[in-house]
């Protein structure tokens, strides 16, 4: 690749939050970016696109450097759809999305806007990454994680991706020891909504929940990342669970 | 199982889609039936969850051959959460999705309120099922679909389903030949957006598209649909990309 590389960047915690701004500085030091993301908060919008309502793009200008940037009213799926169709005039080498605050690790995926955004790119033959952090908090630290994102991200643009598979990164929370690739854990979240009554009498529910890790392999991304290294799991779109094909076929149907 | 099974009834076009109740009356000939429904229609939402909103339940009297009906004001994914952690006293025998108005087929599971209601189910270890029937209108005739849709619950019923894997049923529209047992197709949406002027001059978009199937096999469920079969795909939820492990870890990571 003669030319610098065209790189789009979305997340879903929006356009502003500091894990997006450090994954634009660390993406210009590897090629010309374009950032599409949402103009809010987007979490746990797993694969949701908005087709019942109308999207908004904002062009915006708080990074100079950028080769443009726009905040979107939609969900991450739609930052990136809408990115290829109306604002990218050619497919970017490479899409990434994050850095999440807070794990998306194991069953996460599923939920996860900032790993919707990186599939859908997938879809569309793009090679595509998700990074998150280990830390909630808006005022969370990525300084460390640098070394780590550069490093993958040049990989994948040398090697590029196998088709259909795009990465769930994770990163711990401070000291890093090196990356492992790993498999999704089984685990599940143990809900427990907590019931409350509106000051006019009605009840109503917040959903809240503990991770529980039902998987003890040594080769999963909990693992991992409770050892200090950073996961990346190669993630499907085709969910087909083939192993299951010939048990459906000895069915009576 | 001596006892009638226990079935929870979900969807994502909301607990008035005449495809739900048509689901619901078939499921009432085989168990006892709970429905936790969303309220309003929820197509495309994903696996999106609802975390910083609340969530409210309203007890509806719709069908009086029912254990227990409820709206809820969520996702399709939030209905299962809620209706296993705040309605249900025990653990459903089964969870059945639908029936959607339009297909879920291919690359659409991923974007399937549907669907991703039956894979939370699964996340649970509950048995799954989502269906859909290949016609997008109000008005679709469901009738057609009972014979099939009594003959995979009862299969699944007896059988119980391998760990991890939920089913995603799409049903033609008119007549149907038989069943398939399938692989998602290699698909995607070739998307287009319709750009508009708001009566005060503001640029808006709507989200539409073509859907583009790449694949050729004839075990996809696009063919089996296309030759008026209904198409059964087997869904799994660990995402993982076994086949490209090995692959990165020749990375120089």
């Amino acid at each position: 690749m003669s030319e610098k590389p065209l790189i789009l960047v979305t997340n879903d915690d929006g356009v502003l939050a500091p894990g997006i701004r450090f994954l634009i500085d660390v993406m210009k030091e590897i090629g010309e970016v374009v950032v599409v993301a949402p103009s809010s908060p987007q979490s746990a919008m797993g694969h949701a696109i908005t087709i019942n309502s109308t999207l908004s793009l904002e062009k915006l200008n708080i990074d100079k450097d950028l080769k443009a940037e726009y905040s979107c009213s939609g969900t991450p799926v739609d930052c990136v759809k809408i990115a290829l169709s109306e604002i990218l005039d050619r497919k970017p080498d490479l899409c990434v999305s994050g850095i999440n605050h807070g794990s998306n690790s194991s069953i996460n995926v599923i939920y996860s806007g900032t790993m919707s955004a990186a599939v859908e790119a997938g879809i569309e033959g793009i090679p595509a990454i998700g990074f998150s952090l280990l830390d909630f908090s808006w005022n969370a630290k990525f300084e460390h994680t640098k070394t780590y994102i550069k490093q993958i991200t040049t990989e994948v643009l040398k090697n590029g991706l196998p088709k259909g598979v795009v990465l769930n990164v994770n990163l711990p929370k401070e000291e890093i020891k090196g990356i492992k690739i790993c498999r999704q854990a089984k685990a599940s979240w143990q809900e427990s909504f907590d019931k409350r009554t509106s000051p006019h009498g009605k009840e109503y529910y917040w959903l809240s929940g503990e991770f529980v890790n039902q998987d003890a392999g040594e080769d999963t991304d909990e693992w991992a990342l409770k050892h200090n290294y950073a996961s990346i799991v190669p993630v499907q779109f085709d969910l087909t669970a083939y192993h299951a094909i010939q048990q459906l076929n000895d069915w009576e149907l």
